[in-house]
């Protein structure tokens, strides 16, 4: 069977490690020639499929691909572009197959979270049911660690590892002036609706009395009395609290903190910033100067404290994904398998994407302490191994140094103009 | 003439090497052992010597002492407590007087800001009034980098690695997802009077079209209209826009863009949070995603991107303060002279605390762009220097190791309680 192309795109929110993953299934591409002739990345994602604006990566040099590892953001673009149902749109599916047909493609690679693989599944049924070969592969990709099957999910170890670094610094600025300033310091994290993130906060403490004091999950409804008296206690025995609280943090019925109504100076409602209502709360209830920060994009994009561990695993799936693909295996999506704790060992395996499309995985009970506050030592346990090692990128002149790609179009061959 | 002790103290906002500072200073006296017999640190600052509180640092291993240069955060605490005039309140100097002479202290560190130095130099004052041979010292500490007469001030180094990194790395993500989500992004950072951090975010923009595309100074009174037309044409000319927004952002009637009045469920007027009156402003007025982030402690107690350079520097003021004690200066800091841009030189010369005392260094005109929106190419050459090297903390299960610290407490010889 002659070569046939590849295509490879990022889907959703990227990750610090993301383009480690692309860096895996080219370079692991490049030694197939005699299978996979060229991989063209999607520009923006799925999107630069239906538009059949690719990029040709045979035209990056071997240094450019290698140094993806150590470039956050998506190097191709990536999209918040779900594709609706077969039945919706079916069109859609069928432009993609088109742009497939028409560039050769036979293997197609989906870097993203659970929507990405419900995606990938659906591409692949109804190529089999056009007849056209194809060979689909997801490869996990979410800061969340929402996805299920897989042990974690690459992106998050980084982030994870963010958000414990910075949990123990700021805490450790908070304490040292606490007699006479800032007493409370909150810091807002990632995760709609999942409390990973927010848990590795947890791993900044390690003795009773530790910061971070206080964690507010997603999982648990937010109980204003018992989280105040918390926040005395802490202060009153430490003299600060520190508090990690997740952006999904929510009340009893189901309202998000950040939604429960602050207005602007025209009565406005103003969305986001749990971190200032919980802020707020501190201020009214019991009168203590407080700071807040807010990570956002931060967390996800800081590739300068990248886990290593999550490094080596973006890489490792993205090859995976490539060897599963040569294998013939489609409708597949490599996991993380968890062999051992300590010393932490993990091997991949495939599991079929249809088993982790649209399926969310929280943090579970017995991670979250009887009190709803904190983290277990089960938790502990699993998080730990995710954010060892260093893996820093190189610098020039102070700054981290980033891929330069030349970013050559595929030369498109439909001609025609699909809206999106 | 025997030895005598030492008192150490730190003052203020901790900074992500104010540490290293103290390890210049002890590990500069435990070379001059026949001078310096021990350093007592305050604790809290300058309050530790208010009451009587110190911890004897020839407790301290070696090891442990080593260890503050990677170590974030206030070690023997800091405390936001300005000594008020000698007229007002000169119990509290002769107190100080009373405190050195129990404890045979001789050279008195303080270790702070434009405030520090004006106590630094009362206290000077006194002593020579009241016949205490004292010799007092300044050791220059800010992220602000406000300090006149000083090039650069220890502790901004760092600062501003922190955010031209982080600028660098939100940018990335934000650009590879600007097609389908987030189009502006904003950061904000300290500087509630003076814009030397917001500044430092302009390092990560090399080429036209860079992030960050608009910086707020508090040097530029903020001009609403300039401000979106230009947020338009970044995301209509590059998809995306990147602004970095110092807290101190101000009205040209000096009102702060912070206070510009969002309130609460309850209509009070909630503080802070220059960012998200920003990004009310881009959503109201124009209507694009956005998102931000609050950088707040993180950005002053992120040691683990400290700027290699201002390590050094902020070890080398305290060296040098001891070094100047020794030679019977008193009433001096020790100042950053630099010798020239590239390669980078510069040497310790000790200047008057009167000179530093109260004053504050402001971003000259010719470091900011002629819109206000950006930095020149004077103030790059400037900056770029301070950011330069990395100087990582050593890791212990994917979090940075820190000192640890015995802090045995200094024997009360005074016994009676001060009430500060």
């Amino acid at each position: 069977m002659p070569a046939r192309n590849a295509f490879y795109a990022q889907s959703g929110g990227v990750t610090a490690v993301i383009n480690a993953s692309a860096a895996g299934v080219i370079e692991t591409a490049r030694k197939h020639k005699s299978k996979i002739a060229n991989v063209y990345a999607g520009r923006n994602g799925i999107i630069g499929a239906l538009t059949e604006d690719m990029i040709d990566t045979n035209r990056e040099s071997a240094a450019a691909i290698a140094a993806l590892k150590y470039t956050p953001g998506g190097a191709f673009g990536s999209a918040r572009y779900k594709l609706r149902s077969l039945e919706d749109n079916r069109a859609e599916y069928e432009r993609l197959i088109e742009v497939f047909k028409a560039h050769d493609i036979g293997y197609f690679f989906y870097n993203g979270g659970n929507d990405s693989m419900d995606t990938a599944h659906k591409v692949a049924l109804l190529a089999k049911e056009m007849r056209f070969p194809l060979t689909c592969l997801g490869i996990p990709k979410t800061v969340d660690n929402d996805l299920p099957v897989t042990d974690n999910c690459p992106g998050f170890g980084s982030v994870a590892k963010y958000v414990a670094v910075s949990t123990q610094e700021a805490a450790m600025d908070v304490v040292s002036m606490a007699k006479t300033s800032t007493k409370v310091f909150i810091l807002e994290v990632m995760g709609r609706h999942a409390g990973w993130i927010a848990a590795a906060g947890g791993l900044a403490g390690k003795a009773p009395g530790d910061a971070p004091h206080i964690i507010l999950f997603p999982e648990v409804p937010f109980d204003e009395k018992a989280f105040l008296a918390r926040v005395r206690d802490s202060v009153e025995n430490y003299e600060y609290c520190v508090i990690v609280v997740s952006e999904g943090a929510a009340y009893p019925d189901g309202t998000f903190l950040a939604e429960a109504g602050t207005r602007d100076a025209f009565g406005h409602a103003q969305l986001g910033g749990v971190a200032s209502v919980v802020a707020n709360m501190v201020r009214e209830k019991l009168g203590y100067k407080y700071h807040y920060a807010i990570a956002d994009y931060l967390q996800r994009s800081a590739r300068h404290i990248a886990s290593a561990v999550d490094v080596k695993q973006a890489y490792a799936v993205g090859a995976a994904a490539v060897r599963y693909a040569l294998e013939g295996k489609t409708a597949v999506m490599p996991v993380i398998k968890r062999r051992s704790d300590s010393p932490y060992r993990w091997a991949i395996e495939p599991a079929p994407v249809a088993r982790i499309a649209n399926k969310e995985k929280k943090l579970p009970k017995r991670f979250i302490s009887k009190d709803g506050f904190g983290i277990t030592e089960a938790c502990r346990r699993y998080l730990e191994p995710l954010i060892r090692g260093e893996d820093y990128p190189p610098y020039s002149k102070g700054l981290p140094r980033t891929a330069k790609l030349k970013y050559v179009p595929v030369k498109p061959r439909l001609g025609d103009e699909f809206m999106i």
